[in-house]
């Protein structure tokens, strides 16, 4: 990948690498496969080199082809017998992409994990938190890598925000509010398009939380990632809309994190006017930050008594650690893509650090210890709103 | 005023209307009396005529003199003087307008209304309930008019959005989401500038809440005449920084509005970056409507399925009830003065009416009712922080 | 006038001034006088004391009723006469403001400063340069003072502008682009609502030219204004739509001002999607300014190789002479009304100064000089665009 | 490539085409290789088979690598040595991407097409208009497929504009306003980043015009694609700063489109605040549209008499030739590498279609006569400042 460095010469890093790896789900059909195998391959880090694409023999061969998949013997019918014929080869995958609903993502990184391969896995990371801990012992005892793509965590002005956060830009933080508005589930029931992703409607394929689960973690995890900041305990209050749905569409979250810092999550999933609305905005004793998914590429900071900054992503003002996260100059628009692309670059040059035997530079990624926070996160809302909106411990 | 009707034609009201007023506080060396003043007076609908605006003599004298009081002897030195005087003359005024700090509202109000004087009186209504319920008994008993100044309540938008909203063009409300950040005590903490509004943080003063009762209240009122919707019930959260203060700077308070409407507001004295951040969102089952301080002459618009639109002040799309609130032409953007202005208009409307012994037409202003209203969400804030941010009723 | 001083307290200037004034033209039934009158008074500089608003009695007598002249006999039917009887009176005005269509400025003006009446007047000043020039040479025959509300110019971010730019912060000004889109007459066209303005598409009430004259020369002076840079030659382009109509409706005009600095000027009449839309970018060799109508409370300011600063009215980082521009705290808008309010301001100032034989600080509004090169800028367009678009000096 | 269509569903385009490319130009060192070659790939239309990606062997081979060229021999270190070996191959390649400075393309073109390989070229085609016939002839003759990345035509929301104004949804077009400003040479200049693309700079290797050339010309094209109209006289002024460069650095043009439509464009390379600012508003009788390269996924859409409406990328409400645009649901910011995607895409349809002997779908990319029509642009520009801003046809 190659950025602008301070110096304003564009740099590649890691031209040699090339890592192996294989998607589970993700198929023709739909969106999340291309963005899980552009991310991984956006930066030549990694090579697509087989799959288990779908149930559907017929469009699992064809994502293959499409996907340029050279050896059909490699575009399996099932995951189980993916993950044995590649820990076989002396060719097989690095590491496993896992994009198929959420109540898959525990048998299928298991399964992988058992096999001695790598993994990085769409949130959310299971059902439950006792999913999240088996799977982390078992990758603890295999040494293996575990990542989750919490997409929003991989643009490069969330690391520059973490990066002044760490660097006392803001002084110590107040209060922390993030919002995620979207209309897709109000537009979906009124168009008929619910077919698209129906499963996120259904306890039994998206677990006992459909907002909170499928959005709100995001903002959670978010907040984690810019701030440093962990969640203590949750007051979650859930809407349902329609009415007749088994599961919460509008979510609010107060939370604490400690210290006297306070917080509050807004996720909504009918909230007519909003696609993938995302903000997040902290509030410290000397500055504060803002960011909207609206424009990526801007952080807005305000140093007391100072007039906001609109920071834009690349220029030389950003701290290297952002700086390396664009590939494009200065206003040439990355988006969702590329934010995945960040998280895979991380992980890539973590496994290749991990696979040579030396120590990585500082690319962070979502690891499995935040996807089990996010999994306490969840029941601790869940169990919040279930007893008449009180403080549960998220533990 | 002259406002442009449907025809494109500037149309005027109220030509030969002109009440006679005084103001009680607001003296100079501060803005708020300047803003009631400037309100009651932008449309010619009234006079000044005398006042009792500061404790110090001179400062009093020099006010009066300022605002063109042209007898002298209706400078008051006290404000009970200036309610016996004025009730006794012929052309004693017809209304006062109360610009004190919150802590005397209730001795002021009532010493006016006891005196047959019609009250125009800044929010809050008085430091708790029990004085508010006292003060409209008075106000009915003497068949008195008693107004309430929340401010943001008079911008042209919001009276747009409350027609389109009653004439359902959203459908049936779901959600609400309101916010009002500003920096204003962290700022004045920092630049030592806190003598400027001092009082506010003086639990004697202010009464028990700082955030809530000052800015929060703003919100409720605001969510109040936007959408006709009543808070039920809340959960409060408030937050102190500096540590020290003996009173909140942050609050956020869930909110029920029965029939499962759910709504969420966020006020802060401590937000970086924001200084009168007033924003409302409302979700219903067909549409949404935003409003922002920051872009007061612009609502946004979004039908279900359809793009957003981004209405704007004074237009011929919009309701007759909007349009009369603007005084100039599309694009000649009106601030705070007009939006006091459009609450004092319609007061003095329906008290010319009621001189008139005629019934106004439909203008509105925040009455004691909804000051009542504005003080019981206040104590249930208070209530439900207090005892560990559970849900308290309003009532 | 009550503004915040650096130390965060409210400084009230002026305390004592009460000006007499009357208005010539303005009467109900339209908005302009409002403006002109509102913006005279707002501060408590000055009094309306007469006037001849209409030449329809019972509108000229309507609107002085509505304004509170008491004295009916000051209500006058014919504005020579008004200059006349106000010439005479130990309490006749101090100055005029003048609010009729472009054709009668210069014969009212005249008449007004041949009486020694100092002269507020509507821009353009006249027809054209020669009517400007005999106005200019009467008034300082006279020794009377000369105003033009420019009203753009009376935005406190303006002044801000101004000051940063004379201090050097943009370091030597490149280029200048600056644009007035509206909507207004394609729209009124299309609603049959040409009759509000339809004196402006008329050459000999408008002059010979409609869109440059009307909103064009706003541009301009905002330029002036704003930058101290005055336009040396102009090659203009004009277009008509509808195009039967005899003036133009739309204009582009390159500027040059000398020292190799060069300029663009767009005014639109019939840019749908705008209102008002005045907005002006400066771009220096270390800095660039840039201000938006549509929140004209901010400014942003780049400087080279940092972040843009959003800067906002009031705040303690503005320079003086914009602070004291501003009424309210900040956060709270101020719009059209409170801009003219400005102009008027420092023309207030500045009179009362000369009545007492004293030098005003440093307040600034637009004079006859000002005007005077704006009718030059219109004449050198109109020349330009007959001769197909060739450069053409102002002077 | 999967895009929602009507119904909500994903539907995959072109699941078996597979054609085979190289690359001239744009080695590791650069960025805007990585651009062609994503834009290429991004579709899994076309695969990187070969590339002569720079005089200098290591990076040469070092890009060949990183962008796994598997086979060593088609890492070229001479592009007529590729392109003579490419033509003589069985698996050769369908077409040359050309990443090259400008200087470079006319003879690296024509070469390939004289070994009868089809062209997708960097803009701008050539140093001037004999070149570009000389390279139409030549395809022509060949009977070959030439494309050119003018990469703003490539956003989904251009694509919904042209629909549009093809439906009539604006009405008659009035005036077109298009700008590009951006601040890379004066901060490269200031903080010698100079190197990173100074043969811009260079009159040898640029061509005769800098500013123009490099990004006056994306907004000629721009129009061109967004509106269906052709330039046909231009009225510009250039300017330059730092003063002692060769070439300019501001560009202002008039430009006349027949039928009484006129336009304006600015392009701006000094423009602090700016970086690749690209905006482009287009006015009609009807209804007017405007987009900015800040937020690419919004195109605002404003009817005669009605708000502004917010179209956003992916939606319903959009035309299927725009839907098709977009990989990702709506609110999932797609940028600069998917636009040049959008380019490549219908590129490879039109040229897999060729192949099969069939009519590709309605998909379109700036062909050669939009090169030659953009070159003919840069000449009347060049040759209207040169004589002192006079109206020089394109012809």
């Amino acid at each position: 990948m190659a950025f602008l460095d301070n110096a304003g010469k564009w740099k590649e890093d890691s031209v040699d690498m090339e890592l192996r790896f294989g998607i589970v789900g993700g198929g023709l059909g739909g969106f999340i496969g291309k963005v899980h195998r552009q991310g991984a391959i956006i930066d030549d880090l990694a090579v697509l080199v087989c799959g288990c694409f779908s149930r559907n023999e017929e469009k699992n061969r064809a994502t293959g082809r499409k996907w340029h998949i050279k050896d059909e013997s490699r575009i399996y019918g099932d995951f189980r017998e993916m993950a044995e014929a590649e820990s076989k080869r002396g060719d097989g995958i690095d590491f496993v992409s896992i994009a198929t609903p959420n109540n898959s993502h525990y048998e299928i990184a298991r399964c992988f994990l058992e096999h001695g391969i790598n993994v990085m896995c769409d949130k959310p990371l299971a059902l439950n938190v006792e999913q999240g801990i088996k799977l982390k012992k078992l990758a603890e005892e295999k040494g293996l890598m575990f990542g989750l793509t919490y997409t929003f965590t991989g643009y490069a002005m969330i690391r520059q925000a973490r990066e002044m956060i760490d660097h006392g830009e803001i002084g110590n933080i107040l209060h922390v509010v993030a919002e995620f508005p979207q209309d897709w589930l109000i537009v979906a029931q009124s168009n008929d398009h619910s077919d698209q992703a129906v499963w996120r409607m259904e306890p039994e394929i998206a677990g006992k939380s459909l907002c909170t689960a499928d959005i709100g973690t995001h903002l959670e995890q978010l907040i984690v990632q810019m701030t440093g900041l962990k969640v203590k305990r949750v007051l979650a209050r859930f809407d349902t809309y329609p009415r007749t749905l088994p599961l919460e569409t509008n979510t609010t979250v107060l939370m604490d994190f400690g210290d006297e810092i306070s917080g509050t999550i807004w996720a909504s999933q009918i909230a007519l006017g909003y696609e993938c609305g995302v903000r997040i905005r902290v509030f410290g004793t000397d500055g504060a930050l803002e960011w909207s998914h609206d424009e990526p590429g801007v952080l807005k900071y305000t140093k007391l008594n100072e007039p906001t900054r609109v920071m834009r992503a690349t220029r030389d003002y950003l701290y290297p650690e952002s700086r390396r996260l664009s590939r494009l100059p200065s206003g040439h628009p990355e988006g969702f893509f590329e934010a995945f692309g960040n998280i895979y670059h991380s992980y890539c040059e973590q496994l290749q650090a991990k696979i040579e035997g030396r120590k990585a530079e500082s690319y962070t990624y979502p690891t499995i210890d935040d996807g089990i926070q996010g999994l306490k996160f969840i029941d601790a809302c869940v169990e919040s709103n279930k007893n008449g909106n009180i403080w549960v411990d998220v533990e």
